[in-house]
């Protein structure tokens, strides 16, 4: 239960708050917490059970890094539109055929954020359309080499891991 | 390349900056950023091939979810370090074999957080201590079953997914 909620920080995408909550046990605790409107992230697979993987440049990290195509949710908007929205503007395609994979919690000490996976095929063609910031290559990779590296870990961004290995479970492979 | 960073908000456990970057195409982008000192969770196996799950309450994300143990880093702490601490605190067991299993990155377009992976085995009995403000049950779930859930959704934490199947990955299950 919410006791009081003080903003502390309004970014662009993020709200930091310093929140005091009573646990179900009667404890309160005052916690730093991140509000993020959430988002989607799309395992894209062609005919030849290629995925489609983002070598994208991420400042928080560092650096380069491997990701599924992603994009955070508008306001009001559905997980499913966004997963649309984005494998046009980042991959270049579409898809005519869409699965849930369920969600992925980001990281739930501190961030509310939670991406919706799904599972895309059927892909055609599409105007690729990056923004602005945004700085990415695309790539395609058999799926089963895909999964090597998320559980090698050359693959490390959790979203990305998480899709491609239900995309493989949901695959059977 | 960093060009500026103005601090917004100072909390407990994270730092909200405005940071303005240059990227390596040249273009200038402004960046909302929550630093994180990082974390390191745990899949703790005993000798029935069971591992480690924490029922947790979180409220950032509304509830309760199952959880590997893990905590984040104390500044200069080797992630092992944080890995052994925490299955002690947090599921009452120490282990004599570690192996790392790579690193899981949280939300890479806003929050610095990369959490260590480690595969614990060899484990003996050590007296739990949980931190004010956690509140957590401690179960012991066949591994396979836990990487059913991980796959299906019915587990979603990013890290608990990734060290669970890295970790039946490593084993070759």
């Amino acid at each position: 239960m919410l006791i009081s909620s003080e903003t502390k920080f309004r970014g662009r995408i993020v709200t930091g708050n310093v929140e005091v909550v009573e646990l179900p046990n009667g404890e309160r605790v005052t916690l730093d917490i991140i509000h993020h409107p959430g988002g989607a992230a799309v395992a894209a697979l062609d005919g030849d059970r290629r995925v489609c993987l983002l070598r994208q440049y991420r400042h928080a990290v560092g650096g380069w890094i491997w990701e599924l195509p992603a994009g955070k949710l508008e306001p009001g908007e559905p997980p499913l539109a966004t997963a649309q929205r984005e494998i046009v503007e980042e991959a270049g395609v579409r898809a005519t055929h869409w699965e849930p994979l369920g969600a992925v919690i980001s990281s739930p000490g501190v961030l509310t954020e939670s991406v919706h996976l799904f599972l895309a095929t059927g892909l055609v063609p599409a105007t690729q359309q990056t923004e602005h910031g945004e700085l990415l290559e695309v790539h395609w990779m058999g799926l089963a080499e895909a999964c090597r590296r998320a559980l090698d870990g050359e693959i490390s961004d959790g979203k990305t891991c998480v899709g491609l290995l239900r995309a493989a479970g949901r695959l059977g492979m």
